[in-house]
């Protein structure tokens, strides 16, 4: 993996960039859609090529373990060929879905011990076997195993659970040097910055994280119910940290302008839930503001549902037509929504990153958080 | 509405024809998936047309009266242009849906009262409410207001009731007559031949209905658990009767091998949600037989879905990648289904067409048959 840095803003942290990986380059800062068990929800992998134009998407460590499983993923040849998306693919450790989806997990110096959600069943993730199962999964990027407290959690906790992650990272890190690209490509390996909202832990596994010197780093355990202000601060802790010349990627942020501060404070790369999950509620993001399809107000507006939209769907449909199929539970519903909400999501980094070549982002920036932010 | 009659098979009562409608061709014999609400489930538009190559979809009336409602669509300006289906869109009357979805029906020789399924709200659909309904939904052809008795109703029973159908179908054909196309195009009305499974019933149905010289002709009442066979006799019973030089449409049917023995009997038109509402279950029709595609035998069969299948997800997806997809419960699952499933029947009608013309479709048809009713 390779990554280039062609512009920093002026009066910004923010950042363009391009990484190249043995799957296709990836243009930052982006946005990466989830697909959690190897498939963006209601959305076709062509759609997502042509109509989203995502450049990469991310799998689930722990979901895909579960299902369909690593023999069924190592005799497809990895989830490229078993799902059909060709351009890079970065998996998480599934840390993060042991700690909020099995039961009766139970943290050793060892690894996570987990229940699985679907039947119960027992297992074990240590940082070595997460390298191994995403080297099965075939990923471009693959994240370490680490522990995400709670964003709530006092000092002591944070600190303890902060060493843990390092112990781990140094495993992880070590069988990620001794083995090779599975597939024969080659396939990176993020460390993820812990340390829940105290600068010096933060700047602590920072200095960590940036010792090893991997293709590019994480920051993990933000966005999980602390105010959005402490994630901007604890983002600018980071980033005075991390080296400059790497990818830096902000995990599971968010909305639109969470975006935007992040690119604003020098993040490369984001992914996020939102857009899939809250448009399968009805929840659309535009450039113009956020509008509920729910609401009575679109039920005989019969203009396209964004004139100027990113996406055919945008001018294909109507408001009132989409209403109509999310008050009728209509699965169409879903897919127009996701398939909006992404083509949205991977235009606004777009023109982030126009505007950090074109030099006036900062004035774009403030601009584009006022209209992202209103309720339409 | 136009039908012009190109061929019949020798050794079968089998035509290809094509009818003729302000929204275009329909090239007959012709399957027509089902629109329930304005959308055919899992399905967008542009796929249905291009990529299902469908010729005419149906709505039905019950659900659109329901929602969004008759104001809404007027407003729209027609179904066409609320859900952008530029092509030919047929409504059934809604009495199906009144006896099988809604509570506290009862029937008056004024019509049907009946509670909505979705909040209870108390309704009466008569004849002459239901043409006004179609009209404002902008059908191309638009079916008469019926009863449907079980198809386990007694002789006296079924007698009464047709009695009362053809009584309605009399005062609908007047409103019919009486009123003009809401939206600058023509309307068809098609009466629909009743008499479960009783043949001196459908006989006087017929007579009845083909006595008013409609643009088509539609039998009803099959496909409600009588055997397949005695639907096959009531068919016969019935197209011998009904004008040749009319479209004639089996409601609610069926199987692929259904569709060959209707086609077989002289059916010009099909409509039915087995395809998609089967498909969403996991179960796939294909010209080998019939795959369940949460089947363990699936699960490390990487070979496409169908090789030789008439849509792009057939070669796209991989069988095992879709039995992972309906065993975690994935939308896209549902949506590969609907695809596969829809181009199949489509493929298959056209086929039957292709076959009828070429004067070969007995043969045809006989190995057909075996094929689409194996089990894989
Ligand atoms: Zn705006
Ligand atoms: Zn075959």
């Amino acid at each position: 993996m390779d990554f280039k840095l062609e512009a920093t803003a002026p009066d910004s942290a923010a950042r363009a960039g391009v990484i190249t990986t043995d799957h296709g380059e990836i243009r930052t800062p982006i946005f990466m859609p989830v697909g959690t068990l190897g498939s963006v929800k209601a959305v076709h992998q062509h759609e997502l090529r042509d109509d989203i134009k995502a450049q990469i998407i991310l799998g689930n460590t722990y979901h895909l373990y579960l299902r369909p499983g690593i023999e069924i993923l190592e005799k497809a040849g990895g989830l490229h060929k078993f799902n059909g998306w060709e351009r890079p693919i970065l998996t998480d450790s599934g840390g993060f879905q042991v700690f909020s989806l099995s039961a009766n997990r139970k943290l050793t110096e060892e690894g996570a011990w987990f229940r699985s959600h679907i039947d119960g069943s027992k297992h074990l993730f240590t940082p070595e076997r997460v390298v191994d199962i995403e080297r099965s999964i075939g990923a471009d990027i693959m994240m370490a195993l680490d522990e995400c407290p709670p964003g709530t959690a006092d000092y002591s906790y944070a600190r303890k659970s902060l060493d843990l992650t390092h112990r781990w990272l140094s495993r992880g890190w070590k069988r990620y040097k001794e083995t090779e690209g599975k597939y024969g490509y080659s396939q990176a390996y993020f460390p993820i910055v812990q340390g829940v909202t105290y600068p010096d832990l933060r700047r602590e596994s920072a200095k960590f994280v940036a010792d090893l010197g991997a293709d590019g780093n994480a920051i993990g355990g933000l966005a999980v119910g602390e105010p959005a202000e402490v994630m901007y601060d604890m983002i600018e802790v980071v980033n005075e940290i991390l080296p400059k010349d790497r990818p830096r990627y902000l995990m599971g942020v968010g909305t639109p302008a969470n975006i935007l501060e992040g690119i604003d404070r020098g993040v490369d790369m984001f992914d996020c839930v939102m857009p899939t999950r809250n448009g399968r509620n009805g929840m659309l993001f535009t450039r113009h503001g956020i509008m509920n399809m729910r609401n009575k107000k679109w039920a005989d507006d019969f203009s396209p549902i964004q004139e100027d939209g990113p996406s055919y769907v945008d001018v294909t449909y109507s408001k009132a037509y989409l209403r109509h199929l999310f008050i009728a539970d209509e699965i169409l519903a879903m897919q127009i929504a996701s398939i909006h909400n992404l083509a949205f999501y991977l235009w606004l980094v777009g023109e982030a990153r126009k505007h950090i070549l074109a030099s006036d982002f900062k004035p774009w920036k403030r601009e584009m958080l006022e209209c992202v932010t209103r309720r339409l």
